[in-house]
């Protein structure tokens, strides 16, 4: 049985409602019809198991939707049998969650949980890299993968980008990514951004040993010509992606990791409008589950202090949530921290997401914009990362780490 | 230029959150960076081209996010360079689209147009069939083509659904659709369903002439996967398939389009929690611009008096939506009416549609649960129209329609 919870809110009776949903998404109609027996209407009948109070909604989460007394709120699990969903995720994704929203009577409605069932085991392919992938591809290990962005986010010509690159690989950071609004466009075709960025790569792996991991923005509506996209980056001696998984969707997530030869890192774009009013949509944990088990290997997920309209709470649950495995440890996504992060906010990070140097530590102007350059930027970075795991402060720390005290100069007023 | 207009809603200065979305989805970054050049900017940047102001909100549609001053509203259009983004319809998502719920400082936004400009004429194949298509599948001229649904949704084994699809097609229905929550359940495998289903349409095309569309629910998370179902029903004789949309995702609709052989029946579970919050998330006329161009020949978009939350007007304007060409009359999708409907919406749906019989019209138990039988129930439905294309008030066209009276003796309580 495959178990949702749901949390509801309206001005009606929450048992009604609850029996709603599970009437609504596997067998009811809205009127009786001929052939509908009771024998068939219990085999895949969707049942509300639990229902949990909570206070009372102050204001309905919908407008539209005001009664005159006052507006119930609990958390209710429904169990959908398994035999009426099957395995399949778009299944499971049209009448678990695509169809309740359509239902009258409610103010407010979001999916709070979601657990599957064993039957899931072993059905998806899950992250090809994952963490250790991750590790084993950049070398790092004992701290967090420390990456940071090509900036501007659009504009720059593959050879321009090439060049702001040469700098970020010998400034020591282990990841590079292109801003996730970058693709493939006229002024920088994807063929020719790799051309011109992987000799840089290759050439400091042949002179170093450290191979810098590069995630290229593969995404395309079309998924041969993203499969194109992925050969070129993996002929071009590449290991990772950079992939807008709500843009793309579920298929095509689905295609591409069948096929994959890179690490996929996720950018979220796009899911905020379905989790950033509180009463509406669904929770990232929900949510994360369908895509991890696609095949997501990184995952963005903001982190503390960022630029953006998530709460610092809100990073804390998705991190956990990431890395708490679904059927087995390797299902599990590596956390990417990143907007507005430099090394002010390390020690947070690693305080409130038990204490573990296992995530990739995205940092764009954090790095970039340091006084000192790139290089003095990522020194700063790991310098914060060995304050945050030896419980030093970073103004302690900084009085004999001078990239770290610059970078607490210049960001302090951020994060921190 | 690609021109997107959003609908702002902030406690802050509307001009300065209009630059803010144009920068943050452009070149923008939260500290200048070398490299960033004027030059650069200016190619690739989005620019706030007007702003027409609101009326202020009474309270923020984001309730994390109040400020003290009253809270402003304007629609602001945002032109992004085509050099910026390209003809991607996935890349103008995450652009014009995806990112921009994630800034902070709104209190609600909504993307409430977009206007694509002559560069994607061409790029997408657009309907294959659509309405001229569907009318000539059906044989329907007119009027509109009449529709029903197998129910209940789900727990039907194909020889109970074959049974039931036996009665609808001798009711005369022109129309017939698996429930979008039934795909290939353990139950009822698409593969069994098409065996039981498809003889007696060719059955019923050989001794009348008269092939009933019928719709299968082909949607799959693996795009390889519903190719597959995509055959079984080509190979057996059948027509059409019902698409998930959103669980799929616009990859997957694109891979299908350009090896489909059939209708493709869109239904939209998962979009109304994009927009039922009238201060967040995007309008149906924005979001059905980029399904259409992928390719949807029917698209589901309610009714009048409908069983969900959805108000008529909406129901109007999307209906306007889907008819209205974005590059030529071929690229417009097949209305489909439906939820809660029988013959009684029929002249409400036509007076405010601009009297247009271009429609499906799809009746559940409205047909079904027809005192006199689906046949009855089809005939009602029909003689509706006739008499909403004639003006002439159902009760009076009743007295010598004996099904429609049944009808409005059963149903009239609902729709009008």
């Amino acid at each position: 049985m495959i178990i949702v919870t749901y949390r509801i809110e309206t001005a009606g009776s929450i048992e009604a409602m609850a029996e709603k949903i599970a009437s609504d998404q596997s067998t009811g109609t809205f009127v009786p019809v001929p052939g509908e027996t009771q024998e068939l209407k219990q085999r895949v009948a969707a049942r509300v198991l639990s229902i949990r109070w909570l206070t009372d909604a102050e204001r309905p989460s919908w407008p539209e939707e005001t009664g005159r007394g006052p507006i119930r709120r609990a958390d209710v699990e429904i169990g959908f049998p398994l035999e009426a969903v099957g395995t399949d995720l778009s299944a499971l994704m049209t009448i678990a969650v695509g169809g309740i929203f359509s239902i009258k009577g409610f103010t407010g409605l979001r999916v709070v949980d979601l657990k599957l069932p064993e039957a899931f085991r072993g059905v998806y392919p899950g992250p090809q890299f994952g963490l250790a992938g991750s590790r084993r591809l950049t070398g790092v290990e004992g701290r967090p993968i420390i990456g940071t962005i090509v900036k501007p986010a659009l504009g720059l010509r593959p050879h321009e980008t090439a060049e702001l690159v040469g700098e970020l690989i010998s400034s020591g950071v282990d990841f590079i990514k292109d801003d996730e609004k970058l693709m493939s466009p006229a002024y920088s075709p994807l063929k020719e951004r790799v051309a011109a960025i992987m000799p840089k790569i290759l050439d400091h792996e042949q002179k170093t040993g450290k191979k810098v991991m590069y995630a290229f923005g593969i995404s395309h509506t079309d998924p041969d010509e993203m499969m194109r996209n992925h050969d070129l980056v993996l002929q071009a001696g590449g290991n990772c992606a950079v992939i807008n998984i709500n843009s793309i969707g579920m298929g095509a997530m689905a295609f591409l990791r069948k096929r994959s030869g890179l690490v996929l890192h996720a950018h979220r774009n796009g899911w905020d409008v379905l989790t950033r009013h509180p009463g509406i949509g669904l929770d990232f944990r929900v949510w994360q589950q369908f895509w991890r088990l696609l095949g997501v290997d990184q995952f963005q997920i903001n982190g503390i202090g960022v630029k953006y309209w998530e709460p610092d709470d809100s990073f804390v649950r998705s991190f956990e949530a990431v890395t708490t495995p679904l059927f087995e440890e390797s299902d599990c996504a590596l956390p990417v921290a990143g907007s507005g992060q430099w090394g002010g906010q390390a020690p947070e990070t690693y305080r409130r997401t038990g204490r573990t140097t296992d995530l990739l530590y995205l940092c764009g102007g954090g790095i970039v914009s340091h006084p000192g350059g790139p290089a003095a930027g990522v020194r700063a970075v790991t310098q914060a990362w060995e304050a945050a795991v030896a419980d030093i402060p970073l103004e302690t720390y900084a009085r004999d780490h001078p990239e770290l005290a610059a970078s607490l100069q210049k960001f302090g007023g951020k994060g921190e």
